[in-house]
């Protein structure tokens, strides 16, 4: 099943997509809202399936589905928290800037928590405050959770993985050394992130969901040209219910939670990269790599082995304000 | 106007309550939760005003308000940010750990995002998981925003203040530093905070809000003897307004934001410590307190010159589960 939310009012209007994406039909008889929904998953979940299977076999009103029309599935949320579950890319930080890893770096997942209230739709513009600030895109992949008690052991945290998304988490890179600096996470370095226009169960993603990760490259764009389609399912050193489980073990995570993998990165170097400061990491000899500009456009998607779009595409431009 | 709201829900019931905390009346004829009537602040703050007035003129149906059946004003938020404002308790913090002040300390707050999505009410028990984690009280006072856009001046950000409060941010001290040596902020050594029974208007605070801080003492008891009481006026290196400028530094803060001030702390350490880690680090010689035990009880309030409770008792009792 494939949920999207429509770029009405601050929290979207609940619509079923189409598994090829191409149609969609208003949820609003099962709940107004995708956070309504999470809020009482048991009850709400059965009943879009059944909306989901009848739209797929032609039997309910439909309409044409547009990315442009839709919010991100969740348009504001509880709680955003963003780990970094591919190690490879901290390593690569840490080593850019002289740093050395976390000591516990390998048992222990790094993780943040940052701004959720006001998220932007899947191709809505980036918006530069200023160009000195050099902003990046993260290409991730991230879950969405209903209500996970405190201390929840890795294999419960599994059952409670209701949907999963793509995030453009985008970052102010020469903000962050001063962020980091002060050592209690990113306040003005991280701006409004992006989410792909569906959220997918992980049933719908049948065998490309295994060992809780997503097992499918994911394909960066930076103005029509590749830089990175790194596998999503490989060099994940923590998976999701490892991450979950972290993220509860002195507190309840409540529904609606929305937890990503940090930003996607492979140890095979001709995957390329998911984001502007890693490519950077890894050039050799001084970086010559620029950080985004007005004009310039980001598209971040996950193809299945036949070509079809899993989550539809974040397809966004930058724009000086 | 002081507004609460009943432990209903997810989002609590919106009444407002009598200057004398004493009485309280629906008001769900305006909105049904605060975080509605913060959505369209300026079509229901009037309304809530004059609800507030009849309240205590006796012209609207009241019933006896009752802290025990309060939820936390926000029983959850899109946003919970809290600062280090009062850099006396930072500079003792660090100094206890043999940490330098980060070097931009006296001109850039620091601040972090933590968990808003399971708030505790003002009287709900502190859940101790594990005697071993350090269980910690915070004293704090808080904000809470309506639509902050972007890069909003000192001068604006003081209107968007709608509510004051005050915050138990509890605190894992034996999860602390592990947390600190990955340098990206809480996940698991700050837990589940309550805040004050019911939320204030700047304007209810009369002289007592003034150039953005509230200029009141914050009693702190801990099983009935009084560990602190510092001015919240005193020793405030960065008042609301330049929190608020900060956090909006490069993003919108939406309406419900709540910004924390931080531990309060007086240099005059006749006026005792708002948090047992501080204590600790005025003791002389080796640390004797220690933290929060099973059956301990906190209270937090700030009382006006009258000895009248301006936002009720923050009242909670350590339990282990």
């Amino acid at each position: 099943m494939k949920l999207a939310s429509l770029n009405e009012g601050r929290d979207g209007k609940l619509i079923v997509v189409s598994h090829d994406l191409k149609t969609a039909t208003l949820a609003s008889g099962v709940a107004p809202t995708l956070q309504t929904a999470l809020e009482d998953w048991t009850n709400t979940e059965p009943k879009l399936e059944k909306l989901a299977a009848h739209l797929e076999a032609g039997k309910v009103d439909s309409f044409a589905f547009d990315a442009n029309s839709a919010a991100s599935p969740l348009p504001r949320a509880y709680q955003w928290l963003d780990a970094g579950a591919y190690i490879h890319h901290m390593e690569l930080a840490r080593r850019a800037r002289g740093a050395d890893m976390p000591p516990n770096a390998l048992t222990e997942p790094a993780m943040h928590q940052g701004a959720s209230d006001d998220f932007r739709g899947p191709t809505a513009d980036m918006e530069l405050i200023d160009p000195e600030h050099g902003l990046d895109l993260e290409a991730e992949v991230c879950v969405v959770l209903d209500d996970v008690p405190v201390g929840v052991s890795e294999d419960q945290a599994a059952g409670h993985i209701k949907l999963l998304m793509l995030v453009n988490d985008l970052t102010l890179r020469n903000i962050l050394p001063g962020e980091l600096a002060k050592g209690v996470g990113f306040i003005q370095s991280k701006v409004a992130n992006s989410y792909s226009p569906v959220a997918v169960t992980p049933a719908a993603l049948g065998e490309h969901w295994k060992d809780g990760k997503l097992c499918l490259p994911i394909q960066c764009h930076l103005n029509e040209t590749l830089m990175g389609n790194p596998d999503c399912g490989v060099d994940m050193t923590f998976n999701f219910p490892r991450l979950i489980s972290h993220a509860a073990k002195t507190r309840n995570l409540r529904a609606g939670t929305i937890l990503g993998s940090g930003t996607v990165s492979n140890r095979d170097h001709s995957k390329g990269s998911c984001c502007l400061a890693e490519k950077r990491m890894i050039e050799t000899g001084e970086a010559t790599t620029q950080f985004l500009s007005t004009g310039d456009t980001v598209q971040i998607e996950v193809l299945d082995p036949n070509g079809q779009s899993v989550f539809g595409a974040i397809r966004q431009r930058v724009v000086q304000v």
